[in-house]
C-alpha cells in the first residue's frame, strides 16, 4: 500500500486513533470529569472533531490563531490554555469569542488588567481562567499567591473568572521514569485544594482542570477535579511508552523513510532528520532516557540516534542495520508533537485507504 | 517600528544579509573558487537571487522539492547535495533536468544504478557527483573506496560524473571549539587529493566542492578545491559566534516575542517554544557549548535555557531576569536554519521598511 507513497511521510493508523480516543473518553468520563483534550499534537479540525464525536467537551489550544484555524473547521468550544498577552492577540481573541465559546487564560494582574480594559472597550465579557503552577515552573501563579491574584482578577470588569488550570506537578526532578498515578494524584490534589479554598473566599469556581495524557485519568479520578486536557493520547509516540502511558503498539503515528545511504555495516541514514523528526528531548540523558528520535517498531534495536538537517542516522543495538539503499521503514517518532509540526500534510490509513490530511494549525505561532 | 508586529516573528536585517552574502563571495571568489550557498538556511527564492547577485555560480539544496521551488522562483543551477535515492525522487529529478542545469549526487553503485535505469527510459543524461565522506560520518563513501566506486558510477549509461563533493571534515570528535582554518584545511586536502587521484586514473573531474559557513574560506584557501557551499553565513546565528564563525553583531536575523508570563524574578516565559525555536543541537553538552537555545543581543546574560512546545523560559545570569510582562525583546536563535524552518514566513527589514516574506520550500521533504 505505501510503495507508491513518497518519503519523508507521516502515517496515521485511523482505528488506533479511534481506539486511543475512546480509551481516554471512557476513563476520563467515567470519573465524572469532562475531556477537553489539546489539539497541539495533530492541528487538524478533522481529528479535533472526531475527539468531540468521541467525548470530548470541545478543545484546547496554545495560541489564538490555532483557535482561528480550529473554530472555522467547525470546533464551538475552544480553551486557549496559554497566558493571552499582547494587544494584538486579545483584539484576534475578542474577534474569535463573538462566534464560539471561547475561554481564555491568565496568570498575571497586569495579564488580565489588559484584557480587562479591551473587554471594557469593546463591551464584552471574557471567560477567563487562572492558570496556577503545580510544580511545573513555566507558567502560572504559585498556590501561595493564587487566591490572592484570583480575587483581584474577579474584580476585574468584563472577565469572567470560571475556572482554574495547571498543567502536571513536580514530576521531572531527577525521576528516571514517572509515577504517573502519583503524580496525577499530586497534581488533582493540589488543584482542587486551591479550588476548595477559593470557593470558601466566595469565589465561583466552575471548571477545575488539569492533566496529561500520562496523567490525565489519575487527575480525573480525583475529587473536586472537572476536567483534563491531555493532547499526544490520540497518536501517543516513543516518550509516552517510555513513560509508561502507552504500549508501543499504541502509537498510531509512524514516519515513512527511505534508507538513502548505508556507508558502514553499523550505520545507515534515512532521508529525514531535524526537519522531520522533533528533536526537543534530551537524548540518552536525565529526567527519562530516550535512547534517539525514533524507533523502528519493525526492527527490534533499530534506533534514530544522530540527526542532522535532512539526515538521519540508524544504528542498531546489534552492531550492524542490516538495511540496504532504497529500503523504506517505518518509525515511531520519540515526540510525535512537535514532529507532525514539521510537516505540512500527513496521511490517514483507514479501512486499507490512504488520504493525505492537511496539517492545517500547523505554523500558527500567535 | 515593530510595536504593531505579531510576535514570535523573526526579523531579518536585509543590510546585514547584503554584508555577509559579499563578505563570503569576496573572500570564496578571490581564492579562485565558485560559491554555491546552500539555501536550507533561508528556503527562499528572493534570497536565492540575492546571493547569485553578490557572486554565487547558483545554489545548493538537499531535496527535490526544494529545488522545484528554487526552479519555480527564477534559479537555473541547482545542486541537490544529497544521495538521490527512490524512484518518485529520480522521477521528479529528471523533470526538473529538463528546464534547468541540475546536478545530483550518488554514494552508492546501487543509488546510482537507479538513477542510470531512469535515465535509459527516458533518454536523459544526468549530471552526477559523488558524495565522499571526509569524517563526519554521515552520507558519502569513504575515501577509500572512492576510487572504486568513481569509476563504476563513470560506466554506467545515461550518468556523466563531473565532479565530487564532500560536507566537512573529523571535526567534532570532543574539540570544545573547533580550529576552522585547520578543519578546512583538512577537509579540502582530502578531497582535492582524491581528485588529483581520479583525475589520474582517467576520471574527467570538473567540480571539486566542499565547505561550510565556518571553514568555507579555509576550504577555498586549499589548491584544487573548484567550489563552496556553505549555507549559514548568509543569516549567521549562535551557533556560528560560537564556533568563531562569525561575531554577534554579524547576526542578521532575530526572534522578536513577548513576555508573557514572570512567575519569579529568576525566569521570564516568553510567547515561543521549540515550536519557535529550533532544538536540534545539545544545551550545555560537548562538543560546544552552547549555553541555551537563543541569546538576547540586547540584554546580556538573558538566556533561552529551557523551552516546551509554546513555552519558553530566559533566565539570566544575574539571577533576575528584569522582564515584566507585556515586554517585547529579540532573541538570536542558536540555530537559525531549523528555527527558519518553522515559520511560515518572516520579516525584511530594509530602508526602514518591514515586509513579510513566505518561506516558500519550507516543509519541502521529498
Amino acid at each position: 500500500m505505501f510503495d507508491r507513497l513518497e518519503t519523508p511521510s507521516i502515517l496515521v493508523d485511523m482505528r488506533k486513533v479511534r481506539v486511543n480516543l475512546k480509551r481516554m473518553a471512557d476513563d476520563v468520563l467515567h470519573s465524572g470529569c469532562t475531556l477537553r483534550p489539546h489539539v497541539k499534537t495533530h492541528k487538524i479540525p478533522e481529528l479535533a472533531r472526531l475527539a468531540i464525536a468521541y467525548g470530548a467537551c470541545g478543545i484546547t489550544v496554545a495560541k489564538v490563531s490555532e483557535a482561528e484555524v480550529m473554530a472555522d473547521g467547525g470546533i464551538r468550544d475552544i480553551f486557549i490554555a496559554y497566558p493571552l498577552v499582547g494587544d494584538f492577540r486579545i483584539r484576534r481573541a475578542g474577534e474569535l469569542s463573538q462566534r464560539i465559546r471561547l475561554i481564555l487564560a491568565v496568570d498575571s494582574l497586569a495579564g488580565a488588567q489588559a484584557i480587562s480594559a479591551h473587554a471594557i472597550r469593546t463591551g464584552t465579557v471574557f471567560e477567563v481562567r487562572l492558570e496556577v503552577d503545580t510544580g511545573l515552573k513555566r507558567t502560572g501563579i504559585s498556590l501561595e499567591h493564587a487566591p490572592g491574584l484570583a480575587m483581584s482578577i474577579s474584580m476585574l470588569p468584563g472577565l469572567k473568572l470560571t475556572g482554574i488550570f495547571t498543567f502536571r506537578g513536580p514530576i521531572l526532578d531527577g525521576l528516571p521514569t514517572a509515577d504517573n498515578e502519583a503524580a496525577g494524584r499530586q497534581e488533582g490534589r493540589l488543584l482542587a485544594g486551591l479550588a476548595a479554598r477559593l470557593r470558601a473566599d466566595g469565589l465561583e469556581i466552575l471548571d477545575v482542570s488539569g492533566g496529561s495524557s500520562p496523567t490525565g485519568r489519575h487527575v480525573a479520578a480525583v475529587e473536586g477535579m472537572t476536567e483534563v486536557r491531555p493532547g499526544t493520547y490520540i497518536f501517543n509516540d516513543f516518550m509516552q511508552v517510555i513513560e509508561k502511558a502507552c504500549d508501543i503498539e499504541d502509537c498510531a503515528a509512524s514516519v515513512l523513510v527511505t534508507v538513502v545511504s548505508t556507508p558502514e555495516s553499523g550505520y545507515a541514514v534515512i532521508d529525514g532528520g531535524s526537519k522531520t523528526f522533533a528533536t526537543d528531548f534530551p537524548v540518552n540523558a536525565p529526567p527519562y532516557f530516550f535512547p534517539g528520535y525514533a524507533v523502528s517498531p519493525d526492527h527490534p534495536g533499530l534506533v534514530l540516534s544522530r540527526v542532522n538537517e535532512e539526515h538521519g542516522i540508524l544504528t542498531s543495538a546489534s552492531g550492524n542495520t542490516g538495511l540496504a539503499v532504497g529500503q523504506r521503514i517505518r518509525l515511531i517518532p520519540t515526540h510525535i508533537c512537535t514532529t507532525v509540526n514539521l510537516h505540512n500534510d500527513i496521511w490517514f490509513i483507514e479501512d486499507g485507504m490512504l488520504r493525505k490530511v492537511r496539517v492545517e494549525a500547523r505554523g500558527m505561532l500567535v
